[in-house]
Order: structure tokens, then sequence, then C-alpha cells
């Protein structure tokens, strides 16, 4: 977890493609279980996250899924994808077409530009 | 398509669980593409497609993609996934885990409520 504001944190899911995952803290079954602060306070943050995913890793495509089969407790998985990556163009869920080793730039950098991000959108730490 | 807005549309995907596509009807590449009032209206559709699934349907759990790396367009897949589905509890990307011949009900009389809900909230056929 690299970042916790009152209603959820975020934190990497650890793949070789930049993969982030959004939970909300208190532990819902569905997003309409939440309360409608805590849902636009997950949706602001989805689109924040896009953004500054797309902005510094420049991927091919993002890729957004909530599933919570196994653990069923609201989570978003957001992801870039690269043409060259593991799975593309296959979800990440799907059968793997390659080995896919990407060279990424530094995530810490990119951490600090989300949380920025966050800050200035009201989405407090 | 069973459902047109101003900026959307809801089509069935042909399988055999209830699963929605939600497809922006211009075709931006990315959610953060599209302009607020287009966002709004599909995060809305999104809340208002899983209520009405789960209401309808009872499943045991939603699953909500938004991917597009074969067709880089917005469009967002809502799920209602059963414990017995062909997939469960894999996504519906994953392996497959049996037969799962779900008994359904009536998709026209889920459609109808659908589209009720949607005008109520103002997301105008």
């Amino acid at each position: 977890m690299f970042f916790k504001s009152k209603n959820l944190y975020i934190e990497w899911s650890e793949v070789t493609i930049p993969w982030l995952k959004i939970f909300t803290i208190e532990p819902y079954r569905e997003i309409t279980d939440c309360p409608s602060y805590a849902i636009d306070e997950l949706w602001r943050t989805v689109l924040i996250c896009e953004k500054t995913l797309r902005e510094y890793y420049k991927p091919d495509k993002i890729n957004i899924a909530s599933f919570g089969n196994q653990l069923p407790r609201v989570h978003i998985h957001i992801m870039a994808r690269f043409a060259d990556d593991s799975h593309f163009p296959e979800s990440m869920w799907g059968e793997r077409q390659r080995e896919g080793d990407l060279i990424l730039p530094d995530r810490a950098v990119f951490e600090t530009r989300l949380i920025a991000a966050l800050n200035a959108a009201n989405v407090c730490s």
C-alpha cells in the first residue's frame, strides 16, 4: 500500500506490468453496496490513476476490472498494457502470449506523481 | 442493442450468463478521453446496470471490466456471475471450469426493468 485516504487505499499488484489495485477501506461486497461518497471517490480515483498511468508509462491501452470472485470485496484493477507485454492482446486473466520482459521507468517517481494528483483532486492521504 | 441514449448504448454479449456491454457512441480510445458528461453518464449507467442485474438475477457476484485491447474503443462489460457458471470463480476471460448451463429468467423482462431504471435516472433513450 503506497496511498491511503479516508475511504480507500491503493497498492501495486506484484507483476510485470504497471498494475494498481484500489480497495475501499470498508469491505463492501459490490460497488452498489458502497455509500455514494465512497463511489464518487472510487470513480475519481480510477480516472486519476488511468490519467497518471497514461502520462507516465505511455501504454498502448488501459485495462480496468472489478471481479472479486475469490475475495468478494470491492477492489478495482487498473493496468497499463503494452503490445509486447506477457498477455497482450488477451486480458491479464487470459492466456499468456509471450515472456514479456518490459523495461519500465522508476515506480517510485510514478507513486509521487500519482499521490500529488490525488491530493490535488482532494483524494487526501 | 436494446438501449440507446445520446451518449451511449447497451447490448448483450451473446453468452451463457447475463452479460451487458455499454459502449459510448463516440469511439473514444480510453475513458479519460471521454468528455466529462459522457464519463458521468457512463458511471451512472454502470451503477444502474449493476443494481438491476443484482435485483433481477440475484447473482453471486458482479464483474465489471473495460479492456478494449483488440478493439481500442471504450466499452464496459458488466456480468452477473454465479457459483455454477462456466468460469466461476475465474473471470470470463480465464479458464473454463465446467459446462455451466444456467437456467435464467426471461431476458426481455430484465430489459424492460433496466430501461425503466435508466430513464428514471435521466439516462434517456
